[in-house]
Parts: C-alpha cells; structure tokens; sequence
C-alpha cells in the first residue's frame, strides 16, 4: 500500500496536490479521546508557509474538516478521516514541465510507476502538501499522547552546515518543548537561527536552495515500549520519517557519532536515581535498547536534502520524447523546506509513539 | 509482530540464542526459483565469526536445514522454513548476569517488555544470533535478484573513524560487487582494511569496542520500483535495517551530507546515455527518487555503534533488586560488530528489492 | 482495523449515518484503468431504496464524489477515494431510542466495544449505509475485472422460504448476469419474485420483517487464482461478506448441502473439453479447489437475517441504567434487507477477485 | 501471504505432507502464560486417526518440538515455533497419480497457482495435515483462554444427514465442553452417534466417503469483544475456518435459517437477568452482533464435504498431457473427515476469540 502505513493503528494519506482535497483516513484510535480542533489547527499552522521569505508564497490555508470518527467532542473509535481542500493552486505554472523530469524529483521514476497515469499537476500524489495530513494525524495522536505526559519536540538543528544548540538529552522538559512550537522558525539558539534565515534568503535569491537537519526528542515514554527486530520503536519511526518528501537520513542518539566512539565512551551506564527510577548517566543510546524505549528522552535528527525545485537552469530529459533538454523551474517553491518539515517530523515520530503505546498496560 | 515483516513477501525470524534452533519462516517466496544451497552456505559463511581476531571466538557450523516449501531444487512457493540449530552454548557465562543490565543491551527493556518472561540467556531473541536467519533469507532473496542481474554489494567504510575508500556511486560493477565477497575484511582499499583490524584487536586488548558504518550498493535494479509515500524503498529497507542489532543511523546516496549542500549541487541533472537510457550524471539521490528507484545504483551508508559488551567494569542496575551494581562481562564477544553485519545490510537489502521486485512487470 | 480490509489491494471505508459524510478509501488500485462514473451511479443505484414498497422510504441520492487517485477519466494508481455526503437524516427518530438496546442491533455491543462514545445517532459506523462505500469499491472493481472479461452477477435466491430459480452453475453467461442488473427487484423467476415482494409487503404491514439469500456466481475467472489456507478466494470473500451488516451464514458450491451428499456424488469429475479446456462436469465445489479458482463459475450463497427494526413492541434493556424495558422502533426501515444487499454481495466478491487478480500473470 | 494469518496474533503453517517436518511460527502471542504441553498433546491427539475404522490407517505420532518461545514452562512473547516430524510417509502411493488430477483435489489448480513447482507427494502443502500445526496453534490459544474461564467446544452435528443433538445455546457449560473431549467420537446424543458411524464405515465399504458438519460453541466470552465490518468476530473467524480443507460452508447463530424467519421471530430480546447481566432470552444472533461479542455463548456451524480421495474409478484428466483418464486413488483415507476436523474448528475459533481478548481491558 503506498500511501497506507498499518500496524495497531493505521492511516492511508490520499489526494493529489491539485485535486479536489487532500485527506486521511486513521483507523484504530482509541474512542473517548478529546480533540482540541484549535490546537489541531495550530499543529497545522506550523507547518503553513512563513512570512518571513524562508518558503513558499503559497498559501493554503489547509482547514481540515473532520467526516467521520469524531463526535461531541471526542474521538468515536471508528475511522477518524479528514479532508483538506485544495484553493490556491496555480497549475498553469506547472503543466508545462510535464514532460521534463524535475531533477531531484519524482517525475520520472513516478511517471515508470505509474506507467503515465498519476496526476503530474504540482507533482500530484509525490507532493510536499501531502503531509498536511500527515501533520492532522500527527496533531490528533500528539493530543492523546500528551493527556498521558509525554510530549514530542522539534527544532532546526542545522541548515546548511549552521548549526543549532542541539536538545539536551537527559534534562529537556515538556517546557522546552512546547516553548519552541511557538517560535515562527524553531530554534533553540535564536542567533544562529537568524543566520540560518539569512542563508536562507540568500539560497533563494542565488535561485537556489539549502538542505538541513531536524532534532526530535519525545519526553516521558515510559520504559518497556516497543519490540525487538521489526517492531521497534526505530522501525515504526523509521517507516514513517521515509514517508516525508526529501528525507535523505536518519540517526537515533549518537547516531552516525556512535560509529566513531569506543563501547566505553559510547555505553551509558545504568544507575537508579533520587526518585527510584532506573536512568543512565548519558543517552547516547536515544531513549531506545533493543527497539524498546528504556525510558530516557527518545532522540532523534532527520537530514532534509536542500529543495529540487531551483529555478536556475538545469539538465534534465523529456522522458516522453528520450531527449536531452534544459530546465528553469518557475513557480513558487521553498527555498528550504526544513522549516516546514519541523511539525511532519513531530508527527511522525507522535504517530509511531501512539502506535505503540497502544500495548502500554492501562494506556 | 515482533519478529515478523510483511509485506508483498513476508518472513519470521525465531529463535533464542539458547534454545533449541533459530530459523526463518518466509511467506510468499515465488515459486520455481533454483535456490543453491551451496550459495546460500558462503552467504552465511560471511556472518561466521572471523578468524582474524576482529571478532568473537563462538564457532557454530550455523548450517541452515530446510524444512519446508523446498523440492527438487527449487522453491515451491509454499512458506519456505530453514532451522538452525544451536550448538555451541556457553550458558554458564551469562546466566550468573541474569539480573544485572548489560549497559548498551536490552537486558532491562526486554525485561520490562516481556514483564521478565523472555528468555535471558545470550541475549535471547534478543542475540544477535537472530541475524543468522535474518541472512538465510536474504541469501535467498539474492539469488532469486542475481538471475535478474541484480547485485547488492557492501563493505566496510569506517571503523572507528578510519575510513575506506567509498563505493563509486555510478561505475561499481556486479564483478566489483563479487570480489568483495570473497574477501575476509570485506573493504575496497585493503591498506584501509589493515588499519582497522589492527585498531580492533587494539579495542580488543584494551577490553573495549569499537563502532562503524557499512555502505551498500545494489547495481541494476530497473527504474520504476518501488511506491511513493510509505511503501517507498527508503521505507522498507529502513524498516529492516533497524532489525539488525546496533544499528543507530542510516543515510541513502548524500544522506547526511545532503543536508549541508546548495540544490544545485545536490540535485542529479539527467541525461539520455549512448545506450538511451535516462541516467543521471551525479548520484547524491542515492538511486531513489520518491520512494521509486530511478535506474541508477542504490546506495545506503549504516552506522553502528560499538559493541555494548565489553570486559572492562561498568556501572550498572540489578533491576530486580533496583540497586546500583558493578558488571564485568566475562564470555567470548566481538570487539567490533561492523565484519559480520557486512552480510546482515546485504540481506535485508536484498530482501526489501525482493519485495518491491515482486511487482515488476514480467518479474 | 475495525472497518479495513487489507491485503494486495486495501480499502477502508468511513463515516456515521448522521456525520456529516460517509465514504471509502481504496488503496492499490492499479493505474490507468477507465472507470464510467455513470456506470459506478448505475451499480450504486441498485443498493437504492427501491420504489416497490419492499425498502426503506429514506431516499438519499448517494452520489459519489471522487477527491483523489482519478485524474483524466482513468485511475492513477494512487489511493481513490470517494465521499457520500448524508443529506436526508431525521436524527429527531432516533434520539430518543438512545439508551436502549435495540434487538438484532449492535447498540449494545457497540456501546461497550467503544466504551459508549460511538456516534449512535441512526446506527452511527455500524449504519447498513456504510455498504454504500462497500459498493463503490466494488463497482470500480467490477469495471476493472470486467475488461478482462469477468463479470459477477447476483440474485435473490430466497425471501422467506419463497425459493427463486438457481444460478446454472455451469452455464450461466454474462448475458445472463447483465441482464439481472437492469431488474428492479432482481430474480431470475420473476413469478417467484413477485410471491416474494407480496410477502415483504405483507410482513411490513404487520410491522414484522423477513430475511433471505443471496445467490452469486463470477464467470470467466481464470483458473490458477487464489492460494491455500488463509490467502484463498474463499477466505477473502468470507472475510469481506461477513462484513456486510445482517450476514448470518455463506456457502461456497454445493455449501452445506455438500455435507450430505457422498463423495461420488460431490466429486466433480474433469474432463477436457472441445476447446481443449479443463472443466468439470458437474459444479459442486463452486469453482474453487484448495482456495484456488478452477476456471469454473464461482458460486455462493449469503444468508441475511430478518431486518432487526421491526415496530412492534419488543422486551430490552436500558444499558445506561441496566433495566428492563419495551421499545417500539419507529422511523423509516426495511422490512427486508435482502434486495438491498444484492449489490453489496457482489461488490464484495468483485473487490476479493480483483485482489487475487492482481497476482495473475499479465494482469 | 499464503499461509499465513496475520492480525493482532499471527501465525504461518509451514510444510509439506512428505517433506521433513510440517510446523507453525506463531508471533505475539503474550508472554508469561503456563503452556501445558500434555494438554496440547491431548487436543491434538484428538485430531490423530481414529481406531474405530472411521479414518485413516495413517499414524503419525505428531508429537510437536517446540523450538521457540517457550521457556521454563512459559511463553516468552516472542515467536512461538513448533514443528512436528513427518515419519509415516507413502510416498509410494501418491507418486504414480502425480500427474492426474483428483477430483475433488486441489492437484489441478495448485499446479496452475504454483506453476508445477509445489510438492505433489501426499497433496504437498495443500494436504490436511496442515492442519497439525493449526491444532498447535489452536491448543496454545485454548489454553491461555481458559484461564480467563473461555471454553471453545465442538461436536459432530451432523453425518451424511444423521443429525446429532444440537449445543443448547444458551445454557451449554463449560463441564459440557469439557465432557465432549474426551469422547473417541464427540458427539452428545451417542446413540446418533452409533449410527454415524455405521455410516461412515459403510461409505468405506463401498469405495465412498461422507461428509459431515461441525458444530462449534465458545463460552464465556466477555461481551464487547469484536468490531464492526471487517474486523469482527465473524469475519476473523470465517478467515480462518475457510482455512481448514474441505469446509464449504459456515454460519453463525440461526445462520441460514435466519433467512427463513420473521425479524420479529429472530431478534433476541435482552433482560437484565439475576445477575444483573444484560442478556438475551434467545440465541439466534449467536452470541455475536456487530461483529461484537454479546456475553451469550457464541454458535457456529461448519460444513464439511465428503472426502474427496475415493477408490471407485473416476474420470478425471491428465492436466500436463491435457487428455481424458480414469483415476482410482489407492493409499489411506479417511471416509469421513469430519471426526478429525472437530479440533480444526476448535482450534480455529480458540485462536480468533484470543486475537481479539488480546484488546479486552486488563487481559
């Protein structure tokens, strides 16, 4: 199922970007859940584009309407689906490129796949939009997991080799968290945030564009949660974070740094603190042994290739025609598309949570 | 499901490190598929403990049995089950940790997983024994993908910051792919190769471990497999190579260093080759655009950490008694994972193209 | 997944009685396949409330929109999903039935499996209109197998003892079953049929209902479709039938008949035919050995109880206040689900055979 | 996947009739819970060859090994595997027939879906000793059930139109249950009994078998365990009984007779017994509404064909030289599958309601 992600809950994202609407159909939530459908749309709205030049001018204002699963206030237990209506699409911008494959892009590989029939308008199934309702699934699951504590944060860690304070991962507090999902561009340290703004706006009037790499961390998953070898808390997590446009890597804890360290400096030691709670000194292992969460912060970072669409002159083919051409790709594209992506990797990563919470005894 | 992927194929792996067997059960194998046994031996072969020092002295013969969905030769297209018995158990050496948290293991989060009812000894389901059968089937898978002209190759690319020469993203040839499988420190330069073990008996000596990456290379697989979204390649072979143990990080083509460059640099202009085919003059998109391979050779880099057991003293929990201990971890263990997860990324690669080979038109 | 069927195709359909829309989402459908919308209102209509007094009198024009994964009169491959907006609700009759337990209804088992925050307003997700999102999967499957030559037919086998004309289970041609389709009240003997609309009729007026069967047969599926034990036809035709509100009992062939017969007699003996085909000469196995189609029609039969709403005066209990009280079920009902049903039974079928069709060579 | 059942609990049979083992990969089964093993060889001792002439002369002693997931006495919560040996084999008989088809058999359409590859000797996977590893299955989910006080019993209800006293639906105890197991020939009225079997034999006798059905009650499930459409009780269940071979029919409650009933006949109305449980005054419904359990003990009924493999000459066709033959199958069969398909049923049943208990609060 392409577009389906299934285990204790499921969801199916579907439409294409210039279509009626986009949507998602959830199955499996718990039924009694309240959901805030204003803090919905605030989860939503971090995911808009910004005003301040660092994406796309286009903008969507992306309301969901919820048709099914929800009533007084609450989830029902049954399908939770809601659409988003598509209004600002220019397509005139694009369907003149539809026989030239984008470098970077979908085109040709989706138009193989497809053998010719996907919708090419706005890069169709394959576009960006389609993780708003990624982002309505993400919000409704964030919901459910913070009424029991535990609560999912982002930052931009690095935009083109600038680097962010990284999370501090034994003392991030839900305060941390949920100050940063106020900030316009979420950054721990807001001075390098301004010059990762800055080179933003300078990718964008180069016609070009900046790559980065997101931070997660998710606080106060209780010990035990997850499964070993295919179950675990980095594959679900993993399955889903593949699932965003752009996504180029993926580490947990130390990650990639974990390769370069000895097993005595990368180990973290076990020891029962204050509160008689088994914790370890350091968390180089990100919350996570053997796919189970060990009740340390889950940590996590995303590396976001710089945006495809650039509007410089570029190589490409006609995949129709099986001959060379040049490209200059108009219309309006973020120059980077980290800022966006901060809510979809939350989403993600609040979605597998829930998942598998679900088998946490008395959730 | 814990030990159990599925997809358009699926397959189990069971077993504990002391138990009577470990083995796979697959689901979905086509039928009519010549299956070497002989082939399938030097695939496992490569997983055995090395004789060069660089890993642990634990010697089973790890000759997988067939049990079903086998005749004449050829897969039958019934569950194809292979068992492997356990031969070489040293239980001794572990049972007297049995209440101790190995730092870096998931003593303390199966325990709490499987509320203390999982097996303790070697690890369990836990062990990296399971990988044996994780190996079985991808050898399987790989000759089914070589009739095809499909090659998945690896080596080592770094231990402990010692770095090998990379694979060339556009030129690596199915015979490059064959030399290094039959090489027993699987690296590309082999003065690179001496460095490392040398550093790994070194870790050795010292009572300690060392971490690495491997990368990975799959050479010929046609343009067009593979699905947008959540059944993309990224997906699945994300979700499998976080089923190997200590696994913390995986990238596909510039992965991490994506993050740091211009569009322009990063994006793969296309062109039509002598032959007329659409290929790409760089490869930083790792052979996958849009969950959708593009033709080009697929490329993955996996970061491990250093192995958690080591014998020097660490600060540890006894999580029955929830007091503060010492532990010293006696019993053969590999000072570094990286030369025998070689074969364990080649496998799950290979059975994740399998899997999305499976749609192919003709296959 | 309470209201997903998953397998090589995926569909899960959505939404309440009283919601604001009801709907499906279909998941691998294959790409650039035609769908006649008008021929999908066609299939729809037949699960309309029919004009002939034996159905309800609610008259919702059910009219799908599609929103996603057609584009150009042709699917795209990615998911199709369509919306049924509820436009004739008279929440007023139901309301006040709230908390007691209506006999025959999921009510009270409703109640408890969502822990009473399921929408109850007309039956909510467990509402007989959720078979109208059934039937639009079903009759964009039956367009797709169609092409290929396969069609499903359905009739009224039984209302009430009154017994229609069998289905010639060798026979019977795809004239035959287009020319079902066109009937108001579909059954191969119209004389019969008109016994049985007097006798709805007559158990409406004595504010009593009446169940039946349901007859379906597929031609020209190819032999070689299916697979044993848990992935057969009748396996997924099973699990999907039984997914149809009212079901009480399915038979593949012969059915329970075959139960009482001798293996001499129930044993269809093969023989190859003028064309050079393998046929039987009898069809008692109903066109499926081993879970595999043998390229003989597919027969089965479905029983439907009687509608559970009757308005007469019925004992239940309060299972708010856990008392014994009466209830008198008013509103718009059917006295007889069975015509009703006929399309949704061949919307199920249609939808497992073109699942299985998908493995078939040259699909 | 074939052979494989995958929902909350999942499991995969394995093997061939005449290979070296058959067997069962169970994954998710809960850990912690005391597995008796010589009550698992009591319920699939029940499934073995009958020494009253009524089955075949074949005597495996099908004693399983398991090899995973159990561990002093318990189940660990990783995949459960057991295989049974095969060590009575004929092959012999079977081999001269490879290329004929039998009718009644799947031969012809197993060679068409595995394109000849499959194991023919003794019906390879499609054989009803697949059924071994389902009883395995089955005995461990019976067991876990039990001690939550669920008790699934079958009996015969029915040979070639002998019919034995039907389950009282509504008072059947767990003592009854319990006393049916222990019967060489489970049925409850021994005198109809008598005569089955005097029926069976002289099937035999005469070169023919019989068939039969099975009758299956489940009590003290707790109510609101299921769910609506495609997940509940009825669909999991009909999942797995059309995998057991020979099954042509099933029905839950009045099941086709419901279709024969007035609604005002079938509804059972709920009272609030002495208890002060909600329950029904009838059972028609069969204990399940919705898809959901009601707390009433739930019925179904299964029916069986007579077994294929006859003696007396039949016409049949050589499918790999496409022309007319005649057929008389030699080897050992049973006359009548039905005594041996009682713990099929149960197993199968045993296996659904512990898939959905797993989601019952506080399991």
């Amino acid at each position: 199922m392409s577009s389906t992600w299934s285990n204790k809950i499921s969801f199916s994202v579907f439409g294409e970007s210039h279509g009626p609407a986009i949507g998602v159909c959830m199955d499996n939530v718990p039924p009694g859940e309240s959901i805030d459908l204003e803090k919905i749309m605030q989860f939503m709205a971090r995911r808009a584009p910004k005003k301040d030049g660092t994406t796309t001018a286009r903008s969507e204002a992306d309301m969901p309407q919820i048709v099914s699963g929800y009533f007084n206030g609450k989830t029902t237990g049954t399908p939770l689906t809601a659409l988003i209506k598509n209004t600002d699409q220019h397509s005139g911008d694009y369907l003149k490129l539809s026989k030239l494959a984008r470098p970077g892009h979908a085109d040709y590989t989706g138009a193989l796949r497809y053998r010719g029939f996907s919708d090419p308008r706005g890069g169709g199934h394959f576009s960006g939009r389609l993780t708003a309702p990624l982002c309505f699934a993400g919000a409704v699951a964030a919901q459910i997991l913070e009424k029991r504590g535990i609560y999912v944060g982002t930052h931009i860690a690095e935009i083109h080799k600038i680097k962010d304070d990284p999370f501090d991962p034994i003392k991030t507090s839900r305060e941390d968290i949920i100050a940063l999902r106020s900030r316009e561009f979420p950054v721990i340290n807001e001075k390098k945030g301004k010059l990762m703004i800055a080179d933003i706006k300078k990718a964008k009037e180069c016609q070009d564009s900046v790559g980065g790499i997101v931070e997660c961390i998710a606080v106060n998953v209780p010990a035990g949660i997850g499964s070993p070898i295919f179950d675990g808390l980095e594959n679900s997590i993993a399955h889903l974070i593949f699932g965003i446009p752009a996504v180029k890597g993926l580490e947990f804890g130390a990650g990639f740094n974990a390769a370069r360290m000895l097993g005595s400096e990368n180990n973290d030691e076990f020891y029962v603190n204050d509160q008689g709670h088994v914790v370890t000194r350091t968390n180089f292992h990100g919350g996570i042994l053997g796919g189970i969460s060990s009740g340390m912060p889950i940590t996590l970072r995303v590396a976001f290739k710089p945006t495809p669409s650039i509007s410089r002159p570029q190589e490409t083919v006609d995949y129709s025609a099986m001959k060379n051409e040049t490209i200059a790709i108009k219309g309006r594209h973020d120059p980077c598309v980290v800022p966006r992506a901060v809510p979809c990797v939350e989403a993600a990563v609040n979605i597998a949570l829930l998942n598998h919470m679900l088998d946490y005894p008395n959730f």
